[in-house]
């Protein structure tokens, strides 16, 4: 049976969310040319775990290592793959834009938009994989804070409630958004302030092996037709 | 490469949840005779997919149909089985009591509680996988609906709230409870009422295909130190 891990990276650029394509050389066994996830095979003789097979093709295929990382699912079947029955391990991965240059030259972020709307194709089953690593980062944006690991360490509030418009898809009561992150107590006062238009903006730090956390009140709860700003 | 899938079948009974064991065979080529979480290889021969695997191994080791399954992680090591690497694929699945009844005789309903005190052994890493499907649903009783497919379709509000507490390990207060569970807009009113020890109580009715919702407010929100009944 064909064992892969496939990983959904993601980062925002540009006001967007982005996700990193790799493309497959032109003597693939199948999809010759074409980009998709970054993937691989897993190898009985040299990964020892299957948290070892993805970090080492994530290295390999994208050089990249994302402080988060988490399985989504595994999607197995006959038709996803012309060579026969193949199972795909599903991972999602975050990283903040700072961290997500890659110097493979075979690989380039592109708008996750694109891809939804058809006008980047993928290879295999990989648009499909996208759309259920991109709702499960949707659903935990609601009730935890996961999106931090899209965000620079050093950061104010209204970049981080970017992030979370930028995932949900919509706008956040200003307030209501504030309260939620706070009361998880991830974000650590630098005691430094920045002068904006308004009043001073507060520069919080997080630290990238703090866990994600669950908030009292959902993020939905949150939303507004206008944004309060 | 060993590809296995395994379900944590869970229901309550007797104010506790239980988990279904099944028994491996006295000639088995690994633990002959200890207890296992039902399970069984995926053929490629066999299987159009890994969810019809999933049915098919459920119906064959324990002749159950649940309402509700759901993927849980899945583990591959070169530990976890004597015969080399191997990955399974992890599923929890829900059954309410009066449809758990398996009439396999190599299998049996145990306290969950008797696994995690390690009074009970179970074979390969089958102790850890329970405990993983475990978390998972003791994170998602506090925020969604998933706890009501382990209730009777008919039922009313006190028997669900024993069931979330009975998940969550803790008492919850009975008026955040019910604004949680009906402002999730899962359960219809049946018109029927019955006379208990104070006022008559609503009977709920829910539908099996009714999909898993997600709360506004976070169930722990509603934990008290003492049950207000």
């Amino acid at each position: 049976m064909i064992t892969t891990i496939d990983t959904v990276l993601l980062r925002i650029a540009d006001n967007e969310l982005q996700v990193l394509l790799w493309q497959r050389p032109s003597d693939s066994r199948a999809y010759p040319g074409f980009w998709a996830l970054p993937g691989g095979w897993v190898f009985e003789d040299r990964d020892e775990t299957l948290e070892q097979a993805t970090c080492r093709i994530l290295e390999r295929k994208a050089g990249l290592k994302p402080d988060y990382i988490e399985q989504v699912a595994t999607i197995g079947n006959r038709q996803r793959d012309p060579d026969g029955w193949s199972m795909t391990v599903l991972h999602l991965a975050l990283l903040r834009f700072s961290c997500s240059s890659s110097t493979h030259e075979d690989t380039h972020w592109v708008p996750v938009e694109n891809v939804l709307n058809q006008s980047q194709e993928l290879a295999f089953d990989h648009a499909v994989l996208l759309a259920k690593a991109l709702e499960r980062l949707n659903t935990k944006a609601r009730y935890s804070t996961l999106p931090l690991y899209l965000a620079e360490q050093e950061l104010k509030l209204p970049e981080l409630q970017r992030i979370y418009e930028i995932v949900l898809g919509n706008p956040l009561h200003k307030r209501a958004f504030r309260e939620r992150i706070l009361s998880a107590d991830v974000l650590q006062d630098t005691g430094r302030r920045v002068q904006g238009r308004g009043s001073p903006a507060t520069i919080y730090r997080y630290h990238s092996d703090c866990p994600v956390r669950l908030f009292d009140r959902m993020m939905q709860g949150a939303s507004t037709e206008t944004v309060d700003e």
